[in-house]
């Protein structure tokens, strides 16, 4: 008899297709109420067409309202913010968050455009990624452009929007495989992303491990910096010098998904032949629900204005019924598993089922 | 660190009270699918009020017009249709059926009122209990005074009822603790009903076993009778003599859950504790919806006609998602639990949490 957390796994994909539904256009209330009650992710192609931000968003018109405005810009040598960065030394995972700087918006978007344009790779990444609610905060003035709530997940959910977020970046940036805690409303301005999900039942193929934390910081490091062990950074057009990876000694050991759905051989565990990542790529106008919970990976290809812009809507997940106490559960059977030691399974009298 | 079944548990009650949600009218479909989504019960109380059954279903009404028809009816020694027995001889459980006979629905409902108004015990305990949509079949009579569908389900799930059952009986009938793969609209006519209810994450508090198959049946035995080891049977005005318990040793055994939230010291598992059961008593015209792989265990009181009398509206459950996937994952793992001897834990390396 396989173990529990693969039979899991295998009735989740045999009571689930492994693929994104896709729906003619937005749904009801009622019927978004019934993907948020299967935790279970679609797409709406072509839902936003009629957004001011679908007609209007070009370089020009960012500009003209946004180009003095100072934005904060993750940096990083890969476009690997928030990512997991493997030591030159001694091969130990390091997650690592970007260096981040204030620039005026035109100057950020300049630099997106001119590595847009370039046939080889220059400088840093740059990506504007502040998941803080920064539409309605750092890109007020874009905000009249965009719906102020997404009406069919207002009513079901009964609440409004907890974060409207702004991504605006080049095909360089990937965002690595990860959750979050809330219900995702995904719509595509310009450009295209590629999604890779993962339900949440699948985490025992994600790899987990508590990492070390570090950040990209530009050469030469502070003088209190920890152990400096990456360097790939070049010189770029921003200002920023060479970027190295510092490690926080201090900082708590956080939980990340190690195993990445596209390069499925490295650094798997026991499952991860078992996951059957859903695959989906938006493009100008569509829009994606991703539930609660789901892993997922995001890569991204610049548009005809040269960048890549999205936003999203975050509503808060509700924590009632067995959901979350199951994935975590699902969680704690995983790390059990992982201290166990394998002693042979034994079998006592004779009522065990399929023994 | 607990052992993750006991993290299942406490996380569960810890974010879900341990009370049945009272609604002050019927929801409208995307408030109950709320409810579907997060699997959580809720009663209504006096919703029903208005029902052509609530207002006409005395007992003269019911016998001009089902009087002459044949039912079906179960026949038990205690009440204890679907239950759990006990053998005399060698402490053994069995799963035990009821004997099943047609009788002129007037004389049942004779026998019914007539218990009711003895002040001692008369007789064998009968129960018409055929969940098999009887309401629209066996007592169509009856269909006209209810809903064909209640609304709000029918709209929120998206399909009518699959079943429409009537429940007559009288207050020595209980139900044991079981679970239905329904979506279950359970209606109160006359009488009471006391329901306690334990969530699907609470699997393995209640001592699930595979319990080998009885059936009550009139002595003396058929010829070809299993062992006989049970007999509780009395005399009783029905024309059956006395009912014993025969085995059927041929019947391939059945999961049954065996410990009794109302002897919670009995037959307990190392969970059983954990339980928080949630009690509701549904009162003459009040709605109860009990979600789809919840256990129930049900007892019931006769109103002032001298019979209890219910119907229920059983809907398919939705197995997309990952909520059936996580139930069977609880139980797999409360199974290899059963299987696992308890060596001591090992610790490896320091990066266990909690460790």
């Amino acid at each position: 008899m396989a173990d529990p957390l693969t039979n899991l796994i295998r009735t989740y994909h045999e009571l689930n297709a492994a693929v994104v539904d896709e729906l003619d256009e937005q749904p009801s209330a009622l019927e978004f109420m019934r993907h948020v009650a299967a935790n279970r992710p679609f797409v709406v192609p072509r839902a936003i067409r009629d957004w001011p931000a679908f007609q209007k968003w070009d370089a020009n018109y960012l500009r003209h309202l946004m180009g003095r405005e100072e934005v904060k810009v993750a940096i990083t040598s890969l476009g690997n913010a928030d990512a997991v960065v493997e030591s030159k030394e001694d091969d130990s995972l390091v997650f690592v968050e970007p260096y981040e700087v204030f620039e005026p918006f035109g100057e950020f978007l300049d630099s997106i455009q001119r590595s847009s344009s370039s046939t080889t790779e220059v400088g840093h990444v740059k990506y504007a990624q502040t998941q803080n609610d920064n539409l309605r905060h750092e890109y007020a003035s874009l905000l009249p452009d965009v719906p102020t709530d997404i009406p069919f997940a207002r009513i079901a959910l009964g609440q409004n929007a907890d974060a409207i977020n702004l991504w605006i970046g080049d095909d360089r940036s990937t965002t690595a495989l990860h959750k979050d805690n809330y219900e995702n409303i995904y719509c595509q301005i310009r450009g295209e992303k590629d999604f890779v999900l993962l339900s949440p039942v699948e985490m025992p193929c994600v790899n987990e491990q508590l990492l070390a934390r570090g950040r990209y910081a530009p050469v030469p490091p502070a003088a209190d910096a920890a152990t400096t062990f990456y360097d790939g950074g070049k010189y770029d057009d921003s200002g920023v010098e060479a970027l190295e990876v510092q490690l926080d000694s201090d900082a708590e050991r956080v939980p990340v998904a190690t195993w990445d759905p596209d390069e499925p051989e490295k650094r798997t565990t026991a499952w991860s032949s078992l996951a059957k990542p859903l695959r989906v790529t938006l493009r100008e106008g569509d829009m994606l629900y991703l539930p609660c919970f789901w892993y997922h990976k995001v890569s991204q290809r610049v548009g005809d204005e040269g960048f890549v812009c999205a936003v999203n809507y975050w509503y808060d997940c509700s924590f009632e019924g067995s959901s979350f106490a199951s994935h975590s559960f699902v969680r704690d059977v995983y790390l059990a598993e992982q201290r166990r030691p394998e002693y042979p399974e034994l079998k006592v009298g004779g009522e065990t089922e399929g023994g």
